[in-house]
């Protein structure tokens, strides 16, 4: 069966049309691994949107602090399980295998992060993931205080959360646009 | 019964460590409003992602496009409602009160946008916006369809879609921070 | 926009018809407080159901016990934005204010009594309230004990889940007359 | 095993401390099916709740209107059976079976109505009875449009859900205070 | 009003066209109880499925283990109240009123087995029951732990889940075909 | 980091303790795949549970009927993933990339069966499988007539439900086992 190749239900501009600064995240994209992800195709409709979603992205994926880069994708196919967004799980789950160097472990919390083979530094940081997704969340003091005990840092509890919340956000427009992932995710990492 | 006055569990920068940009931003609230929201000074511990928040904010909320200030402040309005996010339900439910001129109407739809007195476009707004909200969240070509045959351009149902989810975010991290609203916000616009 | 007046889709007797110890409980009402609540001209429809309400609520709501008005206005107005009652949260929204002369504590027992800033012993009631509220209540020797020895006597536990519960059937009712709050009480004793 | 005998963890007065008019009705229920059901004997411990109930009760249950008795007494197994409601499944499942007359359909009710071997017109009152128990509950035009055009009148309706709603607050009362069904109701019907 | 008595939505063979062994198994129940339980009716019509769910069904309930026939009953008839199986609930609610020699516990089980007057060690039994009842079940070892630690041995923790479980699908599969309940099960052991 | 390689958390017999069935159902996965899975580890604990799984197992995954075996998979495969079963998606996942031979769209399944690109009749035979799975389901007779009406004929609706239901209890006994996949299953098929 032939995969849809399409990147939103909007449409995407043809590439003549767009601005100088996204032209050349697409041509960065390409020389690095051979395609343009369809969540920067389907943000280049809306040059401002695009711009403020990916500066906000890398500030939560690529700022400093105390969260490993892998354990930043773990956040993220967490809480995308959860959410169940085919274009994140693919997508993000490709980058976690290459970032994280198991992708056995990456498919377990894909599938489940409760049944998956954690450390407990990973287990407490896709729990907290997990509360921060759930509809109403309100951190408790006593939440807050078990994270610091077990070595957390306020820096690394927001990040935590940051990722998680944001991610929710990313998850219902990919929702929204019925964003697919380009098949070249499905074999990354493997 | 006296009202705590901070802004995040996690602290805030005093006004002489703050960059000059964000600086410039209290400025202008104390100047307008009389105060600085605790928004602003609960990401002011971190200005990478006060910037990066508020830039985001902005592109949703005074961007172009065909939603009014006052729909945009209802989409917040409703969806913080269901999250029952206190700051922002305060906040900006003193926002939708002055922008939408209709002190009882924003408070109905604080209490229950299902069953507060809506217009007919006003309604299929914030019935979107709540789909936009349920966990799991994946448009179907029918729902899509029901919108455009109603009037909305594919922008505005991004737009409404996109601020829902925002604000998703948004009531996530006010919940982890522990974020109060400003006294000021319970009487603005009655 | 103009509000909608009526207090019931069933509709509500004119005032001639009323039955004499009804018509009097709208004058007492007119000379208090310049206007009938809808609830009571929604039920005034039906005499006998008037009667078993109103009184029912009277001894629940001004009865003897160890439960202050205020208090007890707090479970109305936590559980029925719980149940999301517009009509409710309008009314006992209203009388929280004025009796427990905190219009802004009022006013975050309505949007989320748990991130509300409330005594140790306005969140025992509260909590106790919201798991009445639970479907398929039925408290455990554990609970019972846990408000005992927090100073609660047997009659005050009572009177907490006879409130909760009454008003979910109350909240129910109003939900399926489609009653509306008189405007008057939007503004009340802020 | 010896059931327990007790009507409420509140426990309940002598008989000779009852006020007149509950003990006559103590003595109704001996002279007529030999024993107090034991809500009655858990309300007697405060009298003015006790006749607050009752009376509310019989407005309901035995009051003018379009619904057979029989039809009453199914929508609180019904609702009951929704809400685990121990004492009331037991007890209205007794007068279920005594008043309809069918002792199999009483407990096709109580175990799940929407299986149970129901006219049209039962199905609709249950149907409807189900949604007023939900959490939330707001009727709609069209779910009281649809029953109207069933044929049932307006004070038919308010029935129907004041009966579910008042119910819904009789079985947390009954959860609340751990009142246990009399034997005597387990075979009454069969 | 007359009772339904097919067996299944899908039709049931008749008599002479039944395969040897299960024409047997129709002669033995007419001879020990006086007629064919609809669930073997039902099955009928596809022989392998009938001798691979009877099976499983003999090995689960009169297997060897530490539990009592009485105890897996209960299992059955808690799980299947939890999942409203009509047919489920009353033909082992017979066989429990039958083999627990307790018509009464069994009617509180069937109502909500969290209010039953149950001995510690069948509240152990059907609690963990419910939680393998629960969807996404998956055991932690504290679970495990706590059973093992009230004296449950490794095979017992098995069978009641395994029972618990096999119903889950024995319910949804009652569910399916629309089963009855042949109306003998009612009186069956009061 | 190396992977547990234990079949379940009750143990597993050693390979001279099997039964000769056992045994050679052992030997003969060994033949084909060049390991054994661990369900039939796990199970062969209790031959007879073995033996009553493996049969019932057969029957649905391999006796007569529309369905092919890719689509039994699918459901499957879906099902394990709306209950979150680490077991279950692995080793069936991996069936499915081999039966289906669309490793990309047994992923899509994995990940969420609503977004994948399914034919009309798969999407049909998942949909039914999902709702199968909904605690206390029973189908509708508008349910079973629309599945008709697509194509299906009887004993196909009673695969697709017993399929689903019975990995339902599949899924919880992994559960409760603490069955972890095999690794050779994850790169199976790809």
């Amino acid at each position: 069966m032939q995969r849809p190749s399409f990147a939103s239900r909007f449409g995407e501009p043809s590439e003549d049309e767009l601005p100088g600064d996204i032209r050349e995240i697409y041509e960065k994209n390409n020389a690095k691994i051979g395609f343009v992800p369809n969540v920067f195709r389907a943000y280049a409709r809306r040059p401002e949107h695009f711009r403020a979603f990916m500066n906000y992205h890398d500030v939560l994926m690529k700022g400093e602090g105390g969260l490993s880069r892998a354990e930043r994708e773990a956040i993220v196919v967490a809480v995308s399980s959860e959410n169940r967004c085919q274009y994140c799980m693919t997508a993000h789950g490709a980058a976690l295998r290459i970032l994280g160097k198991d992708p056995i472990l990456a498919e377990q919390i894909a599938n489940n992060w409760r049944t998956a083979d954690l450390s407990p530094r990973m287990r407490a940081i896709l729990a907290f993931a997990s509360r921060v997704n759930e509809p109403g969340f309100a951190a408790t003091d006593e939440e807050i205080g078990a994270l610091r005990a077990a070595g957390f840092g306020d820096d690394d509890i927001w990040d935590v959360a940051a990722i998680a919340a944001f991610f929710g956000f990313s998850n219902r427009m990919a929702g929204l646009m019925d964003m697919r992932p380009n098949p070249e995710f499905y074999s990354m990492g493997r």
